[in-house]
């Protein structure tokens, strides 16, 4: 069986072993503290093109959005996100268990525009019974989206702006931010992001680490004491340079970048042969992730020798699925998806 | 600079960078359903000597505790813990977090006693205002506990039957369990804690492996769902498959073990300098931690060389400090440390 | 201006006053557990038809609300509510800041359908990620809904049969309970609900308390040590007598029933006059609350008159808005706004 | 029996439930933003002598701590209190379900000095662990203390200083704030606290009233939003009024100081009488309780005539226990206890 139902099916790029494996014994200080995270530290901040802002290093996803999240907001403010969130289906109510409301907005691509942003925050502000009800206060992008679009520089502009001139901080989830940065169509980059964005992370467990995510954050208000988060929320690793170990040698080189758009390029294999067949998506991406609608009887052949991920139903004999690459699919597997497809 | 200042300043056992490499490219399912997981539980459910225990994977300790509180508690009940449990002053406030008081008791060596447990749950219940003030109902121990002392096989009986009787479920945190079981003074093993307490942890964060905790559960309550509970905490992690990988190979051969008791042979080494020395110890420890009252002069001598932890002002020229060894301290680095404290 | 806003506009049925007036120098013991609650506690067990079931009086709603659904979830688990439900629009995100996801489901008339219960529990537990997201384990529902709707018994029998083979949690939102109870085309009473409901509560007050509601649980998990809950969420008032003096009252000779039915009739009235005017209708509506759409250039004259509630935009020129009559409503008010309506 | 067990166990002063009853037909506005609610924070404002604070109107004593706190504190903060703070053992652990640990400290007056809150602000900012443990935010201090005792001006003020100086905020618990004022040897009043405090309340539950407890803010950061969190925290009663009514009353007049003044009298004839009788006193208290240390067989004939709180053990025949008085207690009353005490 090979695999394209996720990206996170392998262990880490060999670069990474490798210099875990040189490092093991030295000797360091814990807690994120030492000279590996202050490398990597300074990679990413010369990578964004700036000083001012403030680099942490978590071990996953939702513990690093929780922990932002909860940074962010006071107890009766609430985080907007698309219905397709990670925040608000995927991680079991993290962000409530932290005490606050996922404000879900409807999304057809699983983006947020500036006016949907705008509409929410008048919404609530023009209601008399504002007090009644949860403040928007943060806005929760993903980018690339939980299925597969990206932002285009222009949309994270009037997003930004929209949230600048609201006093709205808006946070990126980057759990796949490389292959979104590396897509054909993009025109984003990390200094941009930077810019437009309060606080964004650099998804390394979905792109070649072992695990670990790097929260780059700009604004000063959600600077304050966040280590105290981190540790609270039980993201503070104690051996924390096994993650500025990870992200200096991700950065190094541009190898996050090289392993994005080689996972990037394998996707757009499975689509073009999926598109040649005729399959519609679910969505049209340009990333890691490709969502056709298919005939069930076709996905059942295909299932005999590859796993993908069950999306959703679409009618009574079609189901759309996901078929997802990363830094380490193997092009060889995907010549073979790619033939299986045309043969079928 | 030698460091003694903690037991993870190092990476992890070599076999366990090695293991990694070895099934790097290998594709498994994530979240710790794959078969290193599984692996590792049934070892760990052998060592044990049980089937009928939960056993889940965990990154760090503040994680663990947090987790496992947060499952076992209603809102208004709250965690019985000794003053310098770690819950109660490390972890920044994280059982606050979840909404939990931890109900701190005095203790001078850092460990609970049965009566202690006893009128506690007497002095609540009896309270006619009881209503008013949090319910104890979960016990939580460190063994060894942060001031490297252990529970005799005699005490930890007496509070299980304390906490069975009273219906409060008994929580050891095993951060540094491995380094307690291996003490020359240890009556303690896997099976008899497995069958005392509700549930435990085996840590292997500071015991060879780059991170991890190993949760076991017997308490049928505790079980149920606990794994959206991990998930909701942040604390499961993607690649779950590195946990199982690391504590399969942990658990092989008794490295665990091993590990541990080269930390204590070390610990014994420098305990035995500076008894001959003649300094006095805050706390008389078998594990690997030492906490001896030294002239500030002489530490500030060996500070030069040697990274030791400060520990607690004693009076106007002694402090007490803390020299921790660990899996990974080398001997030649111990002898080294003696000598130089034989010499001052 | 006469007011016809909402259903708390005025202070208590006199009959609470003078009862709260003769009995004010008693002194009696604190914290709901004097004579005055016992006694009213034991007129709502009468008029429940059963004694197994525990009485407990709070302040408010959404004090209620956050409590009773405090006490009934484990941390992972959400509250099933209708879109349009008060815990997941007017609470200040009051379930979210204790921990609870509200997942709400949409509905066109403010009420859940055993079926989408079905529906909701069966995508979850069916979902091989369902420990990625909040698990259903409570039904929130309010009768009357928010927008004045009522479940019929079969409805309400449907759910709760749904709930019971699913092991989850049916919870009755009463703030207006008399006034659906009193409704024309009502068939529901106390006994059925608190045999179909695992809790619900009874509105003091909207309906003629100065403020106050009575929680009856009969659930045994969610009745145990629900006053440590009270207490902690802030809903135990120290001088509990008030409480029990206003339930008592308000139970005797029917007192509750008799006012609510009032205010039904009252509502009557003016849905009678808008009908007859041709005005057409948000939503159906037998009990205290009205919404009819009408022209923003009538819906300014009587504005100067009367005061409703703004509802919502139905187009350029429509409006719909809200007309609230209580157990204090005027007849002589009434019959003023009928006649304004009529002469538009 | 004549109850002299707590300072609630009456209804309210007469003028208050006449009041109630003038106006209890009047239609106004819900959720405190009525005219009776407006006329209380004038009158409020005026006795503190300035302009720029916030009043704000809730319920009871454990409501408005919690949501004072959960408004003042980030996730990761904690409130420094007494031991013997009503926060820290009488709210079954209201702060902590908001998510912050009370950091207690000792004291044997129930009051804290300012030399202990930089004591423990600098052990807490001068620890290199320091993100690892609560941050010390708040200083929550009750006058009079839960024992009876008072703060002077002068130590007001240093805490004060000491608060400003290091960035922490000071809130005052006036659950009984009346007493303390009229106490023989207080030299505060209102305008000193609240130019000293950043937020304090007076409470009116124990002090004549119903119920409720007027918040007072002078802290800018404080103040926003504030009435969101009274709503999500249950706080914010739909018919305010009542509690605007009850605050524009007992501040009419002095109305508030009176009752105050006669508690502290009638509580200095029962102290008066318990030093003649030769009885010492857990604490020396000059407001509406007293605390004398009595053989347990002139207690158990006290008993049968008058209800006192039972407070602790201090031999094996001698209990402390409380006598308190309050704005109700009949002199004739007092006038038996004191000849009981004397007869014995």
């Amino acid at each position: 069986m090979i695999r394209f139902d996720c990206d996170y099916t392998e262990g880490a790029h060999p670069k990474i072993l490798e210099k875990l494996s040189m490092t093991n014994y030295e000797q360091t200080i814990g807690y994120g503290e030492d000279n590996y995270c202050k490398e990597a530290e300074r990679i990413i901040k010369e990578k964004c093109g700036r000083q001012d802002i403030d680099v942490h290093f978590l071990v996953g996803g939702t513990q690093t959005n929780l922990t932002v999240i909860a940074a962010a907001l006071r107890p009766y403010q609430g985080a907007i996100a698309a219905t397709t969130g990670h925040i608000n289906v995927h991680e079991t109510g993290a962000i409530e268990a932290t005490g606050h409301k996922v404000l879900a907005l409807n999304s057809s691509n699983g983006k947020l525009t500036a006016n949907q942003i705008q509409d929410a925050y008048d919404t609530h502000f023009n209601d008399p019974s504002a007090e009644h009800m949860v403040q928007p206060k943060l806005v929760y992008i993903s980018n690339p989206t939980e299925i597969g679009t990206i932002y285009s520089k222009a949309e994270l502009t009037a997003l930004s702006q929209t949230c600048k001139k609201n006093n709205l901080i808006l946070y990126m989830d980057g759990a796949r931010l490389g292959y979104g940065l590396c897509a054909e169509d993009n025109d984003l980059d990390l200094q941009t992001i930077g810019k437009l964005c309060d606080a964004f992370y650099i998804g390394g467990t979905k792109i070649g680490a072992l695990f670990g995510e790097a929260v780059v954050i700009s604004n000063e208000a959600l600077k304050e004491d966040f280590r105290y988060l981190i540790k609270q929320k039980g993201g503070m690793l104690a051996k924390g340079r096994l993650l500025g170990i990870q992200f200096s040698t991700l950065f190094e080189d541009n190898l996050y970048f090289k392993m994005s758009k080689h996972a990037d390029e394998m996707s757009m294999l499975i689509k073009k042969a999926l598109i040649e067949k005729g399959y519609p998506f679910l969505i049209e991406s340009s990333t890691n992730q490709q969502f056709p609608i298919m005939p069930d009887t076709v996905l059942e052949k295909l299932g005999k020798n590859y796993v993908y991920s069950y999306w959703q139903r679409i009618d009574g004999i079609h189901s759309a699925v996901r078929f997802c690459t990363s830094w380490a699919t193997k092009e060889e597997n995907v010549i073979k998806l790619v033939e299986s497809i045309k043969s079928i």
